[in-house]
């Protein structure tokens, strides 16, 4: 048995430290990564995938937290990947694994693990993808994707989570940065956090016009707002029991195939992306590669051309 | 004459609205982007392009507008490109644009344009660079590129920069992050700016230690640390005289070419990244891609598998 088969049989009898080897090895996209994902890819397709988004100090991670303890209690499995595309000035992912994890010692049916900008170009959110596979296929049945924001990698990032909670905050005037941000457009449940704040109930009222205000059908999707105290353990079940109830609607409508096949499509789109990358890598390191470079230098071709005589058209 | 060769012969000749015509094509992947890169690219190449970051509320924006002033009393052409790829939470891009022009108002040799998270997924950088191509090309001396942070994509649209500023500010800890965040690794130059605060002596001192530390030769560049109080006018002549001498220092080097040669190299593997994108689009919407993705929903292949399939491998 080689190396990625034995890792795969061990993740998949449960061992935790081949799970941790194998997201590493997703991480740093090692040499060995066609061959798992090919061995892991036929017992993936069971988890669910919840994206949980919201501006910095929304008070995301507690409510995560606090959504893996209520889904333990119900006997799920539950793995939480923490996406920081920014971490060059936040940092210290590690050290927060290690404190979050602390809250869950001894539950071997949690999992937490950070990924930051450790890839190179569109690298996050094609490892990220990849992470959650290795997860489905580890038996998570929760597999819950926090991300730090929503800027281009973090929505990448949330396009591969069937069901999506945005937190966002009470303070006034967040509502109109919430219509502004198309935050509506990937929303599926809102939970306004910190609800002890005296604008909260302001802010609810707002979300719900917003959403009542929006295009949809008796059979479509109507974004249920909630109040919620992480800290205080308040509105945590609602939450839950609204994102359950989405899943439930995926299913009915046919949207979780529609998804599916999406995620599926960009999972295809980025492997051979990535392969283009190690083309082109090697393309220019040619003679040929060289000379190429030098007319791009001296503009005697432009870069669509270039890109012609690469690509052999 | 048809409409690209138009638009790039009246850019070219000083036509402020064509100018704009063509950079809102590169923003929205117009289908005649090839033809008007391959009519302009033979213009571009003379530009210097100096980015700059930090952190929000550094105090980027007003740096940056005063730099362009003493740029514009040396009778230089400026243009000066604001990215933000998390303008899905922040907004108002376009309205900053209206105000931060008003302050240049009836110069034609200042051009303010802000680009967001419009395009797809590793879109932005890739557009970007074009953007900086076309203003390149009609003959702006120098392009500053602003961004918002240092998130991946923030990272990949300042490798399009010959020297990066990176603008701190004076709070203690800052240098440690800064540390963390391997900003040395990106900065030629740094302003600790708003350096009226008590820490701010502190903070430059912490910056000269951790430039003295890195790794250098005699021939390498050594970053200069000034500091700034944009708003009050304070240091800006330093910061600019820095990067003029790291420019200066580019030629001498070697480095210049090194640059221009990766920066076309990563233009041509976005072009292709892009052909890749439309290839694949159109390949899933066939009979063949439709059944790819039903093997691929009933994990009887693996997406790497499918990979292959398309690419004919």
């Amino acid at each position: 048995m080689d190396r990625a088969q034995k890792l795969v049989t061990d993740m998949l009898a449960g061992h935790r430290l081949s799970l941790a080897r194998l997201i590493s090895k997703v991480e740093n996209r090692d040499d060995d990564l066609a061959a798992i994902m090919k061995l892991l890819y036929p017992h993936s397709g069971k988890a669910q995938v919840w994206g949980v988004t919201g501006p910095p100090g929304a008070g995301k991670s507690t409510l995560v937290d606090r959504m893996a303890q209520h889904l333990r209690a119900q006997g799920k499995k539950v793995a939480i990947v923490a996406v920081d595309p920014s971490s060059p000035f936040t940092g210290g992912a590690i050290l927060g694994d290690r404190i979050r994890m602390q809250q869950h010692s001894g539950d071997t049916g949690v999992y937490i693990r950070s990924l930051g900008t450790r890839g190179k170009h569109g690298g996050l959110s094609h490892a990220t993808k990849e992470v959650v596979l290795v997860l489905d296929a580890a038996g998570f049945d929760v597999v819950l994707v926090e991300t730090a924001g929503v800027g281009q990698t973090e929505l990448d990032v949330l396009r591969l989570a069937q069901s999506v909670l945005v937190i966002v905050v009470p303070e006034s005037g967040d509502s109109i940065q919430v219509m502004k941000a198309g935050l509506m457009e990937i929303a599926d449940v809102f939970a306004v956090n910190k609800s002890d704040r005296p604008e909260a109930d302001k802010m609810v009222r707002e979300l719900v016009t917003m959403v009542g205000m929006s295009d949809h059908t008796a059979e479509s999707w109507m974004i249920p707002v909630h109040k919620t105290e992480a800290l205080r353990n308040l509105g945590v079940d609602e939450v839950i029991k609204s994102i359950e109830a989405h899943q439930q609607y995926l299913t009915k409508s046919g949207q979780r195939d529609v998804k599916a096949r999406e995620f599926l499509k960009n999972e295809v789109a980025d492997i051979l992306a990535e392969r283009l990358h190690h083309t082109l890598k090697g393309a220019f390191e040619t003679t040929s590669g060289q000379e190429l470079l030098d007319q791009l230098v001296k503009r005697e071709i432009d870069p669509y051309k270039a890109a012609d005589v690469i690509s052999g058209v």
